[in-house]
């Protein structure tokens, strides 16, 4: 009787913990939803005048973040629920797993260090902002060599997550990418080279003329913007749920399922360049508006990671919005906003343009098939910069030869050379080798899907209900619940693999090209 | 010696204390600047669908602010510093003086009503604003019930903050302006109907002739948006430090002094609308941006009150923006961005255009003689609705009988009848008697400026860097470091006296309509 009076009590207890624990977590969430809003705001209206107090903030709430995921409440937590992980429901489960990688990851780091760290960023982005537009990259280089050490300096307290064998930027990669290391990465990349540098090279030599002139057809900032909500309607962002605006960088920013913003930027001589911004960025907004109701505004209620992130925007991108199909059904709608501007222009047309590959500068803008060089000459770069002892100074040199070796071109400016991504202003090292697994991960899926959907009849009639539904059930609707790895487990039955990008990046542009 | 000894560890203790107090309020602050950030976020771009999850977030910071301003710590804090208070200096007084109020208002409200009142008044504005679009009192009416029932729920634990002899409603005067009551109030107001009620009768019996015709000229939105750039500009809104944009209902919002945003309303048949808007808005701005060093960024880097801040923007939009000299200097520009719309008006007639003054309906668009009244119809309102025994449902006809009683008009629709402001839907009630002291103030500030500059003059050339230094050295300056009345005292050894207000409109109106 006694013993089975104190595991009575010890379930009372541990459901009282769970209780407690998930209470914590909500706030934690809803602070991380006020993070999103004011980041957004940063990023989209805030005035130029504001940045040092702005800073300040960041750094402020930045502190707060970390000292509620490294609270000694936060540890009494972890380790009472610690001997009693595998009886948790799945919920409590996922929220035990990203508050335990949290605290090990930030516990150990001294507070002053966090808090020196968010202002840095925060200022160091402005600095970016503005070198960029002066496309100077000497501007940049004393804040980027302040957050490389000051990351640097971070990693030294968290050298003993460094896997065997491995180094400071596993760290990284993994923060990003659970489990992913350089090891891992090197392997990807080299598999993709040996599929992509041979087809480039057949690409180069085909005869196969594409006509583009009609990209560059003069298309005003407003039409635009009215063709980003065509784009939107189209693919399935719900714009009651949602808001389209303008910002140097696209993004998508999402305080909660209901509340999922994208941004774009508009050329007026490159109305194509938006319009993939925008698919890229529904697809990220679809997968965070497609939140399960069990988890739908919980922390738990975000993508899961940032490959499986960008496998969505891929996805909507590529996948889709490059198809032939999707022009097919486009172009009409096209046609009745821009007559004049389109009159001789077919699908086809407007498909080969789309779907044009060459060598070129801009990252966000490259077709399918360099776009991945791109990837692997900042994943070089950042290995550099943490493994290696590359100066800061040297790095337009290093990324404009590395653009010569890999596509052929050299940058003729840091703005659309060494400066011309967001990421390292904000300290996101790390980050970009996970966008060469979305597009391997949004192959593999469109693998599956074909065995259960029709998709280029789907594509073509302008129905993605059923498309969205597929991704919603194997993917968006769970949230982070399950890691990356298991969500392959439970949806597929198999883990990322680079073969379905070969074969896909051959079939379509064989086809393309003539090859 | 022992005393002595006891005595500097006193000191040590204090100043201890006193550090740790502006650590503890800084915290405050920052939270209550990215408080200023989330809801500006939410009036302007927050998407429609959002509103559930944004009203939970609401009530969850509210919260959050609650439980800072009446933590055991705070109380702490305010134990300890009450028998110092004297020999604290001035930033100190005033960030105990603050908290000290902070503490008294919330501390005795139960934490639960707090959020339900923050998630309450989150939806109720939502419903307003549909129910304004819709123009039908009854859609809103069932959530205003439950706002002031809550409102009055919440009060009930404040009762021993009544003054003798007083009411319920003086609690929430109080909240707004420090001191105020209904007996001063009635007092004001009725001073203001002595002057006011025949002059406007005069007014209207006047035989002068007013061209109103070129009001209605259309000015297209992008127009218009220069146009505010340009007031902007001439009035001294810092605009490196500031953003404007549209909204419903026209506002400032201030994170802090460096980051200080306006907005307005655009109607292409009234561009003069939005012009008096942006005016009033940036006197508020241009409050907000004039921090003195000392407290700029921090707590006290704010206006002291509701009234004096009104009386910035009156300030701005009425006796500069209504002047003559001031559209002298503005017409040139004016007619150089609109030539045709604008060829044949002189700057006399839109001085006499913008100074009409008849019986109107909407509160933010009445001129400067009829105003008050619009103020004074919403404060009978409010009295009924807080200490005598008015249906919610009876308001139309309530606020539409006043509007005759007073105005001799009776408003045609909900939506610009007792629909028309946006503060009640916030649970704002108190608020807008200031906005009759705020004009009573630009008054009287204006007697003394008149006495150190010449006014006119400097309003003609252009030029108002020597308005703006003087109500930055005898206002701006100053923030919250003083209540209204200190503010007064300190810089014009007077309180507010409305007879300066009768004085400047009886001048006004008696010149414009040849009385």
């Amino acid at each position: 009787m006694k013993d089975n009076k104190k595991s009575k009590g010890e379930v009372k207890s541990m459901k009282d913990t769970v209780a407690k624990f998930t209470k914590y977590m909500e706030r934690i969430n809803m602070f991380g939803q006020i993070g999103a809003i004011v980041s957004f705001d940063a990023e989209t209206v805030a005035p130029e005048g504001g940045l040092a107090q702005r800073a300040k903030r960041a750094s402020f709430f930045e502190l707060e973040m970390h000292k509620l995921h490294t609270s000694k409440k936060m540890k009494k937590f972890l380790d009472e629920l610690a001997p009693h992980v595998k009886e948790l429901d799945d919920i409590t489960k996922a929220l035990y797993r990203i508050a335990k990688d949290e605290y090990n990851a930030k516990a150990k780091i001294p507070e002053e260090l966090v808090e020196k760290y968010a202002a840095l960023t925060e200022e160091a982005h402005d600095v970016w902002r503005k070198a960029r537009e002066a496309s100077d990259f000497a501007k940049f280089a004393p804040y980027l060599k302040r957050v490389v050490d000051a990351h640097k300096e971070m990693l030294e307290y968290r050298k003993d997550e460094i896997p065997k064998g491995g180094c400071l930027y596993d760290i990284l990669l993994n923060d990003y990418e659970k489990d992913m290391t350089v090891k891992k990465y090197d392997k990807f990349f080299e598999d993709l080279k040996d599929t992509v540098v041979p087809l480039i090279k057949k690409v180069a030599a085909s005869k196969k003329k594409i006509d583009t002139s009609f990209k560059s057809e003069a298309v005003s900032i407003p039409m635009q913007e009215k063709i980003s909500e065509l784009l939107a309607k189209k693919v399935g962002y719900d714009l009651n749920r949602g808001y389209i605006t303008a910002s140097t960088h696209p993004f998508c920013n999402s305080p909660d399922s209901t509340d999922v913003r994208i941004t774009t930027r508009y050329d007026e001589k490159d109305f194509m360049s938006s319009m993939y911004s925008v698919l890229h960025e529904c697809g990220h907004a679809i997968y965070e508006q497609g939140m399960g109701e069990d988890i739908a505004g919980s922390l738990l209620g975000d993508g899961t990671s940032m490959g499986i992130h960008e496998s969505q925007s891929r996805f909507y991108e590529n996948v889709i919005g490059r198809s032939l199909e999707f022009w097919q059904e486009l172009t009409p709608d096209l046609k009745e906003l821009l007559p004049k501007e389109f009159e001789d222009v077919t699908p086809e047309m407007f498909f080969e343009a789309a779907n044009e590959s060459k060598p070129s500068f801009i990252r966000v803008e490259a077709d399918e098939l360099t776009y991945s060089l791109h990837v692997i000459i900042r994943y070089e770069i950042e290995k550099l910069l943490f493994n290696g002892d590359c100066k800061i100074e040297d790095l337009p040199g290093i990324c404009n030869t590395k653009y010569q070796e890999y596509l052929g071109i050299t940058p003729p400016s840091d703005a659309i050379g060494v400066l011309q991504d967001i990421h390292w202003s904000w300290g996101l090292f790390g980050y970009f080798p996970t966008y060469a697994l979305g597009s391997a991960y949004a192959a593999q899926f469109l693998h599956y899907m074909s065995q259960d959907l029709n998709v280029k009849k789907l594509v073509k009639k302008g129905d993605l209900s059923k498309i969205n539904k597929w991704l919603n059930e194997k993917i968006h609707s769970h949230g982070s619940k399950y890691t990356p790895e298991k969500l392959m487990k439970k949806s597929f039955g198999e883990q990322l693999d680079a073969k379905y990008y070969a074969a896909y990046l051959t079939e379509k542009y064989s086809a393309l090209y003539e090859l």
